[in-house]
């Protein structure tokens, strides 16, 4: 028998992987890191002068492993690689190029976050940042809470009137923009940020009681888009990898002294091993780092369904 | 403007890539590595339980960056992965999948070795092994020598017949399979070692003098498929990696003492940058190590052919 590769691309990632079925996997891929199933080593890179190439492992025990690539020349048409082979065989199952895949990864972990930590009732949501990670949240929150309604803010005006004008259209959502990162997040039962600015964009005394807040963009000591006010009035604290987050350089605001302590893991709370939210009036924080090895963990996922049309 | 990704499997590969093309990618390769234009770092490779996952990059200034990834788990469908990015854009331009690229890289680069190293009017090819290495050999060697004839030999008396066949009926060459190793090699202009011995199964007292040997298979201390008293033997030592050849663990026969000090390097050789062959009666040896970079350098050559065409 011969079993051919499946080559992907953007168009192709986007048919496939909608937002449940997303933040289906994500959740899956959580859950089998806290019980150890999914090995993730450090990345390893290689110096190519001006740029590395880096290489991100994961292998999910008898089942499948591979890697994402990607270097650091800052090229404007760069893409991720992510390759997937079988476990119990070697082969190449699926090669994808592009970026939907990490994107649509990072957006379905935020989707998780909000379903294991945002209000059960939670229906509005501000986002701060118009650009493809900021969709790639919004898109999955909408797939776990029935939203009512969107504001956005970010700094060009012309964006985010863009940016409310494509919820409106694909995921039929009352959306508005806004002209302010206040008035984006005032009176939100979830809030995102994913912002490139290496500055604090947010105000916590903004933010509602209960509010949920997903954190994509920096979150470093000297590059950050929310101050340490944040990580104080954040009753509930949580990462999808504490191990990652304890390795960033400059290191994660959330990783270190007095907040380490309490930057609790989303895999044990979706376990049940660790508490989220226990309060209607908490505010929680989810500070996304991108889990190792979810960009493979998504691409078996769209292989096996689209193995199953 | 869109720049689609091309993806390459094995049968693409194959229909891209003749042997004069290779052999000719292979020698721009050498002299590129020469000229410090190629830049290959070494290898990086992330654990993954049970086995690991390699990258081997590869820069040539200006034009291209990308890398071969392969795992070491030993399965049987394992395949290597070789992605081509465009310098100036970061866009990926090629994905190939399979084993033909790998191979007929490093028939490339014998290919040029017997160019440069064996006698001007070698016309008869002894092999040893009748593998998918020593059939890329061969296949190159055909296309920088008119031979006349080839005689093979391997353990498993219907594989060499079946190797034997498909030189006739591929490359045209009489050949004839053999029942020793000594059969093979004795009265040959140019020998291959290709097999995955790990004791030697030459005596080079069977060789001709002026007898040029293209070794690729292991070449370590405690393992290897000559031993040093071909070392001794060949006036001419050569490698297409001195640099790598010095990294082996365990350690390659001819990067150590004696033999270190007269090892060569190919690309040098075809800058008229140190001496090959200089009489007619001398024994020469082609260490194969693979250049870092080679597959991704044959990758955009055939994407250039491909786009020519």
């Amino acid at each position: 028998m011969i079993r051919m590769t499946l080559f992907l691309s953007d168009p192709e990632v986007a048919a496939g992987l909608d937002a449940p079925t997303t933040v289906d996997a994500m959740r899956a891929a959580l859950l089998a890191a806290y019980a150890g199933r999914l090995a993730a080593p450090p990345r390893v890179a290689a110096p190519l002068g001006g740029g590395r190439m880096v290489l991100t492992a994961g292998h999910l025990t008898g089942e499948w492993y591979g890697y994402r690539a990607y270097d650091t020349f800052g090229h404007p048409e760069a893409a991720q690689v992510v390759v997937l082979h079988d476990a119990r065989t070697g082969a190449v199952r699926a090669v994808s190029v592009g970026d939907e895949l990490g994107s649509r990864r990072t957006g379905g972990l935020g989707g998780v976050a909000v379903d294991a930590l945002a209000r059960p009732d939670a229906a509005t949501l501000g986002v701060i940042g118009s650009g493809r990670q900021a969709w790639t949240q919004v898109w999955a929150a909408a797939a776990v809470r029935p939203l009512r309604e969107v504001t956005v803010f970010s700094r060009s005006a012309a964006r985010r009137a863009a940016f409310a004008a494509r919820v409106r259209a694909d995921l039929g959502v009352p959306a508005r923009a806004v002209d302010s990162a206040a008035a984006a997040v005032r009176d939100r039962d979830v809030v995102v940020l994913a912002t490139t600015s290496t500055t604090p964009v947010l105000d916590p005394a903004d933010l509602a009681p209960g509010t949920h807040v997903n954190a994509v963009g920096f979150k470093q000591r000297d590059r950050t888009e929310f101050g340490p006010d944040l990580l104080d009035a954040a009753a509930v604290l949580v990462t999808d990898s504490p191990a990652q987050a304890g390795a960033y350089v400059p290191p994660m605001l959330a990783a270190e002294p007095p907040y380490a302590d309490r930057l609790g893991d989303l895999g044990a709370v979706l376990a049940g091993a660790e508490p989220g939210r226990t309060t209607a009036e908490q505010v929680s924080l989810f500070c996304s780092v991108g889990l190792a090895g979810t960009e493979v963990f998504l691409l078996d996922r769209l292989v096996r369904v689209g193995a199953a049309v």
